[in-house]
């Protein structure tokens, strides 16, 4: 499919940890279409190595940053414009993650120091990806910064507990930060994507439920990660220039979904024993 | 509970047409709570009679009208102003039928006069209340006036079919109409109600199956429709004279919830099958 | 920019009027892309002649149609495929149309048969389009189809009248259909743009008003038509294959911005009057 | 206007600082409706001594708590269902800070620890209000918690910053703990309120202008704290019992409203200067 459609872009991408992430197939159709990028992830999640690969793969350098720490952030960013020669045209941002989820705490037994955590390293960071990237003024021109996000932010998941906080946060620090961004002609949204069997995904207890349950109640079933990344493309493409702001669904329609057919005949299977 | 909370209120019930209709749990909730009110109907439903008993009840007259003739509306509000001794406070439209639903056509298959026909009794019809009454200002100033909704307004629920549609253009008439309505301090809202069994609802097939999906993903259960008619009352109370142009849910939870527990083991039931 | 970013895929476009119109637009982004199609508008509008011009510089025939005639959908359906060669990918709706705007009629004062051709006209026409395709299956596997549509469907806008009504019947149209529309992989959704300065546009009174208030609330200024286009292009290009169902703000961030910087000064100016 | 409405109910009232408070006014009009309640607000607050005058007016005990330390919220907890005699019915949580909004930080220049400070202070309190509450069972079934929330968590106004986030984690908090807590038939909701001469509202930057522009967007003009109050007395009452998880907008139409005539004439007004 590849058509060079970020041909001559420069980029960073966030958060690829194996094959499974959206962002590791974000960065292999990305170089597919022709756009150059720095990949990163945290300190922690290099020394698995995987991402040496990708960077393989990808012609990318990886650089280390955790995306709490401006400082990390700062050099990231500063590198990435030197090895790339020029300012950074997209970001993408997937980076999530909750200590109460990961050990297992409920909704209403949350510790309250993990919850700083959560919402820190899931959504804070997304604001210091921002705002170190306006003061270092390293972004072009019409620019685009995507986030990813989840529907939890707008509906209750029992089991994704305070990571659901957390996306209602990145999705407000989208929208915040893109209305000042836009001097900059800068473009900041979040993707909320179906339920995607990732690492990050698997670590919620019930997730296969969900999965099934949202691929039931989504007309074209749950969106695969091959096509978030596809979206993602879409969003750091010149087609997409005046979409700032916004929170966008890519879930095979499960958002405006009420009831399907097929969710009928669960229940009804449901109802029969 | 009774707490005179319409004390001194003169209002129109549009759509009371037996025992299970949320317009008659109303009308026999306004009159506990002091307010005087005309009730009103189509004259097809008059016939079948029932809505003397409830006029006997509340101490109320009965008006037919059939709420898509402007003619008929206009009649309604004089003889309503006349017999109350005084300008409306309140208005409830309870009023909605689909042919095409009605019929067993799909939204695939939807007879296009009969699409005319959904919309024009159940959401233009709206329009006209409120047109007429702005014209012949029979409206007091903070009076409220609420007309009955449903989320497939927001979500499709494949057997609703062009009811969905009508819903939706109901509420854009609450807004768009609110507006306006606001420069005589008259409020205009509509309660998205959860599923309710009454004659209405039961009308359309697999009512029962959405029923309990809609009660097992609302973490308080459906909201009964006796509820229903309390919470209209408070939005005709003096409690709420800056809500306006809002479509409030009234649903147990049901349009911000994801999942629940409840609907995770009847997954797991399906499964097990 | 051209990247054949539509290569290989046929469509059909509804509502080219002149150059100014954004379907206008549309077909000559989607001529460079690679795309072939046919062009339709009415026969009254056909008449005028422009739309000949852009069929010869998009190599693409004109078949007339009234978007409100499911026959002359058929016969243009079957028309277009014969033409292209095989199943359609993409068709683009762009109709709309209010006698009451026309004339002048407010919100207060509708003319109820003016208003069921307002949504005849702007929004069961696209119910028409999309019965009919599937009727006749001539849509092939991930197929896209967009209307367009304008924020006025979720907020007043005085002067906008019945049109906003129509633009939230179509959203709900294209909820409602796009579920349905899923069992053969093809997607709905609607895009709603920022005012834009078009031959349509400008029917509405005080349209230069709300031009400059919403270019002055949206941090990226409205969206010109141009971007619009190239938007509409992404939709129907295979990165965007999972986003149904949705309606999509191409409006510079108007959408979710509560106030700027620039309103702010431009209500000093008007105080300091 | 009392009538009774909240006879035998038991609360705790979060927030009064002075005359202005909204959390002030429910008070007064919670007592003459028959509540017993206990007020509480943060030591520091307390200690500039209005509040003892509130408590007396309304018979109610005051009690130190700070709602970011969850030992403070124990003891408040145990203490009011023991002065009270019995389980709690409703609380109101009208809490919020921002030191980065404070000492004028803008979104672009946010100090993190503040951030955490804005987080910890305006929403994470509200989690630990409820996880609390839920802890020591002391609600009552059908008992009602209300926060106070602002547009800024939809929509941007720049000069609120970190603020906006913090009402888009409150929010999200109610969505969450609503589902959570309705299996003990406790209800959680938000209202967001307009922008309100108070205290806390005017130490924002540039609050007038988004006050008049607020008032001059919402077609019934902004919504007085009064009426705030009695919404929130609506809430907490029997007339409401299924409304959960719900954001209730209490702005006189703001948020539904896209322009209205008001705004027209002051732009005209600006575009003469």
């Amino acid at each position: 499919m590849a058509t060079n459609l970020l041909k001559g872009k420069r980029g960073i991408i966030f958060g690829a940890l194996n094959e499974e992430s959206i962002a590791w197939k974000t960065a292999l159709m990305a170089h597919e279409e022709g756009a150059e990028f720095v990949l990163s992830n945290a300190p922690i999640a290099l020394r698995m190595g995987k991402i040496k690969e990708l960077g393989e793969a990808c012609n990318a350098e990886v650089i280390a940053a955790d995306a709490t720490s401006v400082e990390d952030l700062e050099n990231l960013f500063n590198k990435a414009s030197e090895i790339l020669g020029g300012k950074i045209d997209f970001v993408l941002h997937s980076i999530g993650m909750s200590p109460n989820v990961r050990k297992g705490k409920t909704y209403g037994d949350l510790n309250y120091d993990w919850f700083h955590k959560t919402l820190d390293i899931s959504a804070m960071s997304f604001h210091k990806v921002l705002q170190t990237a306006e003061k270092l003024d390293v972004m072009n021109e019409w620019g685009s910064i995507v986030a990813l996000s989840y529907i939890a932010a707008q509906r209750s998941f029992s089991h994704y507990a305070d990571m659901a906080d957390a996306k209602a946060l990145l999705e407000s620090v989208a929208r915040g930060y893109g209305a000042r961004f836009a001097a900059k002609k800068v473009r900041v949204n979040t993707i909320s994507q179906s339920p995607t069997v990732t690492t990050a995904g698997q670590g919620i207890t019930g997730f296969d439920d969900f999965f099934n349950f949202a691929d039931q109640l989504s007309p074209l079933g749950n969106a695969p990660s091959e096509e978030c990344a596809k979206y993602i493309l879409s969003l750091f493409s010149d087609y997409t220039r005046y979409v700032t702001m916004q929170n966008l669904m890519h879930d095979g329609g499960f958002s405006t979904c009420g009831i399907t057919e097929e969710m009928m005949e669960t229940l009804a299977k449901a109802r029969q024993k």
